[in-house]
């Protein structure tokens, strides 16, 4: 249905026998594959059935780019707070390998703005931006008045207290006045990052 | 910003006395002018203003299109239960005054699901499509999976209990399996519409 | 009161040594016992103790069908992901020793509606219908709309974020607009399967 | 599909206008037509169209039962206090219209242990119950313990402070102790009767 | 201020050390002392320091009855489920200290009810009624509706899902029919014990 | 059962007709009676049945002390703000009615602590306390400090925004430090009020 | 206690007859008033009384500023949507009959940034910021990170949906990543408008 | 921006060598330095590259004061039960290093009012009082009653069942009655000690 897209397995709740087992499945295809929320203990078994796979150890993530798509335009993943890095890291590695060409914008908190007006530039030549953001989860509100393009808004369960494990920000992002902001799950950042690169890639300009 | 998307009036807790003043500061531009969750009492006080107005009974909108773009590529805008048709239509009427085609398939609930299956080809050709529904707010799973496009889900207030007032398919969205969901607030079918109309616009093939 | 059923034990909560106890009075009228949440190290414990016990690792059911009541019927148990197996063989042994005929229909989720479409046969023949799912919990939509019998719907707690162990399916499921849905408790796949034992077996075409 | 059963229309939420649309459209065909959720007005307007049409102020349902059904086997309809009957109305109406004998035992509240022990012979020969209650909901689990059928059971929004409008009953009943309890959502009787005649019909003997 | 009660101490997040401190200084005065939520570590540890202390197992309890105070009138503690006895234990240790008779009545749920009512003459006999359950918490109502005297009731945290870790039985109780029913917080046997004492003991017969 | 309690009619939700008509029925046996939630149009319809029968304006409650029974001990009712003051009547109006002398102390909200401590002979000769408060709640931790008696907390629903209409003050109350509270619904100055006069009452110094 | 601040009655709940009432009980001395929450029927009527009182439509406050306090520092009440002016005005009219000198800056969201940043001076020179704002509530992170002062948030009850009445913007702002931030209650102007002031005025350069 | 307040580190969730990167980053300017959430082995290892760092074990905080700004003004942290005092002194420490005399007062909670009240003089004379409490968290209502100056509440997590972690002393604080109270996040004692000091510090007599 969705060529050009990778082949996902959510290692999250499956035993490391069930991901390889998965993996020997769809590696007999040609598609590109994407294991989410895999441990470096997971990475050291499945390399050794195949060494081409490589692991993002922020990002929790192992794939392997089988057929190289060329990668086009511009996602931005812009994030907030440090402990927020592994949210972002997978919704680039995702989108990277949903072939978008991807830039990441680390310790953007809105609490320090200027940090991120400085990259106004980069905001509004992407394509589509993934905001990723935990406590208070404001970030997505800013970068959506200062962005021409669509917002995806990721809140981590990075807080604690009234943080209520992410539900704080998530609520923030639904609320936000910016038109042009759509939210995911909390910690969803291989959903930020798929939604992204569908719209990057998108329209073929031919209809 | 944003040329080619409306001047936007949300018109809930304001007096239509303030409406009226809004509207005609906002006149004296050239742009085009979308108010949304307008009463038809006060749609009756601004036509008398400017007898351009146009009134969605439905969608309770009131646009006026003022600098007609061409519409272009294709926004599908699917509904749930009849309940459910003002949010869609206030989605429909934001995509199409920002510069989107529009076509509406409306009374697709998932508990009936051949009548979704049957609209398949739809589905398929679509730049982006608005998912709206209340109660269990299943439909974007099922539509997300039979999508190669973004889908951008609305969950509505419809229904009752442990609804709890549009929490239960708002979360029912949020933990979606299909990858290519994003979501936006209870009842805010005019985010939906202006995200969908900036994923149908966006990419201008030129980059 | 209900014979033709089982003595039930919940295990979670309990010592061995507890467990152990309340199986050897159990043991010495003539039932049928179901022990739930039971850990393989506890089956260990009291396989020693009975040999008859049998052991279903995914479902962490110890089971001792003493005496052999015909089976009868047709209970489906359906399953969305696979980390809802366990939930759903919890349902399915509870249902045999309840004196169903089990059929098993896993890996069902409504993200990929054609693989549950290729079994409406059997959905439409059984007598009831045991739906489990986390996530967003929309498989038992979906099912009730295709089933002319009753549908019990199981929610789990598989899922992150803003599925909030399993309220989101939980809610979802509550708010089916399908009317042939009844819910039970979070990981509740005992008393789904008990209930859709009673369904099967009950009226006895006699009154 | 599920032939034996009413069309069904949930009037809260549409104008009397859009149900007698509805209604008349549906009136075509040969089925049995059941209106939930319906004020006096609108039943004094369809009166005018179809002479036919039976109104239950209580359960605030209209009926037209066109082609009489035999009814068949028992269900048994037990609620808790005075403000709960409209729910246990709709729960009644819905199953009788749907095939079932049913019988009435209302006022039968926990705190008053001895007035439904008082019928216990009743909930033994039934087929299946449905029991309503608002407040601490705890009717179903002390009726699921003295009954050998399934028992639906139905929460209401009949309580205050933290009642939370119905929830508090709802968990109430999830988490019951008894295993053959089910549960619908809040104030739900159409769907609790619904699936209790579908208990009470389905098995057809013949299987 | 209250003289006839115990000194108390709250285990729970201290340290051995500190508990120690603590009781050295309380030891001092000739009260009886009530150690709560306290692991057989921390009794091994403080029988060494004085080998009067006595240890409740169940109810996790630590006593020191120095001053022994004649126990007077009648508490009775019933409870649901076996998980909910070490709940049950610290009422029955707290009202006993505090210088009521105790009795205990266990394993008396709901969903049995028969096994309740068996014992109506222990409960028209009490001063004070404490009822602990977990589960859905029904217990109380049924209790209040037989006792003629206050009722105590305590949710416990024994369940899953819903249970929201005994919010579900706390709405059940604080929401009960029954009018002689007051409510203390989930797993506070001590709050139970402690008022259900003081009800038995308070009126002095003098005022 | 509970001799010496009166009848009572929770009149919330119910017409004035069907409370007319339960008056009637219970009027003619010797009982005291108790209407609570009445609004002054129901008072006149009934004072025209029985002219015997007195409104409490405050507290919205008839009542008919049929059979003067002699009051005893002391209740007394404290309250916190004036808007709780409806509340904490009902209280005292049910505590009176059931036997026992009432005693009210109203405006002694925390934040003015003085004007509570200036009433420490009252709180220390009670016999029991009704402590009612809305905002935080916090008035029952410090009467409890203060009284040696059991103090019932009352939760009022003054309040707004994170008040969540009660459910503030009611986890404020269930969570007091103070070992001698217990707790009922929100608002529930009727169940507030006659636990307090069955533990003024109870003990009859002759057990 | 507070000299130099007003005697204030909260209005919401009071019949005009109870705040007429009180009003002349304080008129007697010679203290400032404010009364919040006062619909205009109110003012009509204690008008009369009092010609001295000044009403405030916005905010809703009568008040009676007796003995002229001259004003000092500066207090700068910082709103983001015209619907949170209301409650920016009730918070300056406090500040302000507190001692403050105050300064607005309303319809400052920030999803306009550049609105907002166009005010850097006025935020660096104000002793004390209040921050309203309803929707997601992300303005005061945002004025904490550029203001070397203290910061009060006052979540608003300005939105839809997720926003639950305001819990979703108190939450982000208690979640808020600046250092220099603390939150009042949901629509609690008055209570940001008082601390403010205090912190305006209070080191009096004497210590 | 804040001269004269420390660079802040909050450890939790990032590793010890993360945290010693950002150290010996900040170390090379020549600010005071704070480092919060920090465990024991955090600081041995840190002790080893600069012997200068001092940690507070109860607080869990590392500090550098590098240089040495002279302490002025009163802060008093005042804590309610014993488990509440690492959050009073995370609340401490900060308020110190940023330039605030502080003096602390620890249990004293409200259950035992007049242990609080023989403190009036020093709540009275403090520039800013941070209140600390967790189980019912009344302690803030009180001391806003007693004192002439602003006060920071900070709820803890310290409770159970009811309490929530938290979320049930923070709704206490924030519908406190008392006008001069603010409040932080669950646990958040840097929030309040840093926002004492500002108030302590800020004004400065010059304006
Ligand atoms: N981090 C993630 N969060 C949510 N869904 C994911 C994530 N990673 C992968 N998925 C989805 O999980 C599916 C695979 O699930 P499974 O078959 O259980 O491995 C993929 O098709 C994705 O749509
Ligand atoms: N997985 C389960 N979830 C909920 N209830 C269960 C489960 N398994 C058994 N039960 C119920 O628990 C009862 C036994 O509980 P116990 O006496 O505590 O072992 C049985 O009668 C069943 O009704
Ligand atoms: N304000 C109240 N809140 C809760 N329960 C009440 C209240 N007033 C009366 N009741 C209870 O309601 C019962 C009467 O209910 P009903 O038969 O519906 O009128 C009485 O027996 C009381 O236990
Ligand atoms: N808008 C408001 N929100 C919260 N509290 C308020 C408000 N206005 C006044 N108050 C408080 O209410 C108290 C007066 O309450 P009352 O005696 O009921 O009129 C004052 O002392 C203030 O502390
Ligand atoms: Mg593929
Ligand atoms: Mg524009
Ligand atoms: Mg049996
Ligand atoms: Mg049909
Ligand atoms: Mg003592
Ligand atoms: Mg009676
Ligand atoms: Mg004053
Ligand atoms: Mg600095």
């Amino acid at each position: 249905l969705r060529t050009g897209y990778p082949e996902v397995v959510f290692c999250q709740g499956k035993t490391h026998e069930q991901v390889e087992k998965i993996f020997q499945a769809l590696e007999k295809h040609n598609d590109n594959i994407l294991m989410t929320r895999a441990e470096p203990a997971l990475f050291e078994r499945l390399a050794k059935v195949d060494g081409r796979l490589v692991y993002n150890e922020l990002g929790r993530t192992i794939s392997l780019e089988n057929e190289g798509r060329q990668k086009s335009g511009s996602v931005l993943v812009i994030s907030a707070g440090t402990a927020d890095i592994p949210v972002a890291e997978e919704a680039a590695v995702t989108a990277s390998i949903s072939g978008a060409n991807v830039e990441r914008l680390y310790d953007c908190g809105v609490a320090g703005i200027h940090r991120l007006l400085a990259q106004t530039d980069k905001i509004q030549q992407a394509r589509c931006i993934v905001a990723v953001a935990g406590m208070e989860g404001a970030l997505p509100s800013v970068v959506g008045g200062l962005a021409p393009c669509p917002v995806i808004a990721v809140p981590t369960s990075v807080g604690y207290g009234s943080h209520l494990n992410g539900l704080a920000p998530l609520f923030t992002m639904l609320n936000s006045c910016a038109p042009n902001i759509t939210v995911v799950n909390i910690d969803n950042g291989f959903g930020g990052g798929f939604s992204a690169a569908m719209i990057n890639n998108g329209v073929k300009c031919d209809p």
